[in-house]
């Protein structure tokens, strides 16, 4: 899990929003996603990502990309692939990827 | 909180993406969270959202609009306007927001 936000995108670039339920016992999950992480930044164009889960229920990451390449070099990565195989066979009730464009963001900082 | 995915979305539509970290007492934010969700229902275009928290760390809300006159409306939103002013005075750290135009989404449901 992040624990800070990211900071300083320069619109365009896209959001990957990634919503999930997982069922009760989600084992070898975390293995998992502690090597997803390390994969992910180094994928040219990734930008960070940002995440947090309600215990007992929804999960939503952030994955910030610079453009479509850069979210089709990750789609296309094995270790990642074969992921994505046993969150559907193990992990998950339910979830949803929505792939957007960012025209515009803004932020705040007590500083 | 919502404690179920928003299902179902047919794409054009646009993902508001907040992601905050609270100070470390934010007193008089559930009352005022309570009433942006009624508020927000009431917007023509407003489709769902979905919020996640971890304990102690990021919290992450997806607002889904069918278009940017939605999210204008939403932004013009008076009580919005001051609950807005509210969150920058007493409840956040930090947040930011990324205004995203989706093309493609995707899912799975055990079912």
């Amino acid at each position: 899990m992040s624990d800070h936000l990211v900071a300083g995108l320069e619109p365009p670039y896209f959001t990957v929003v990634f919503t999930s339920l997982m069922r009760e016992d989600p084992s070898g999950y975390g293995e998992t996603a502690a090597r997803m992480q390390e994969l992910v930044e180094q994928v040219p164009g990734f930008l960070g990502y940002e995440s947090a889960r309600t215990p007992g229920g929804i999960g939503i990451t952030v994955g910030y990309f610079r453009d479509e390449e850069a979210i089709a070099a990750w789609r296309r990565n094995l270790e990642h692939q074969d992921a994505q195989r046993r969150g559907r066979a193990d992990w998950y009730e339910r979830y949803s990827v929505h792939v957007g464009r960012v025209e515009r963001s803004y932020g705040f900082d007590r500083g």
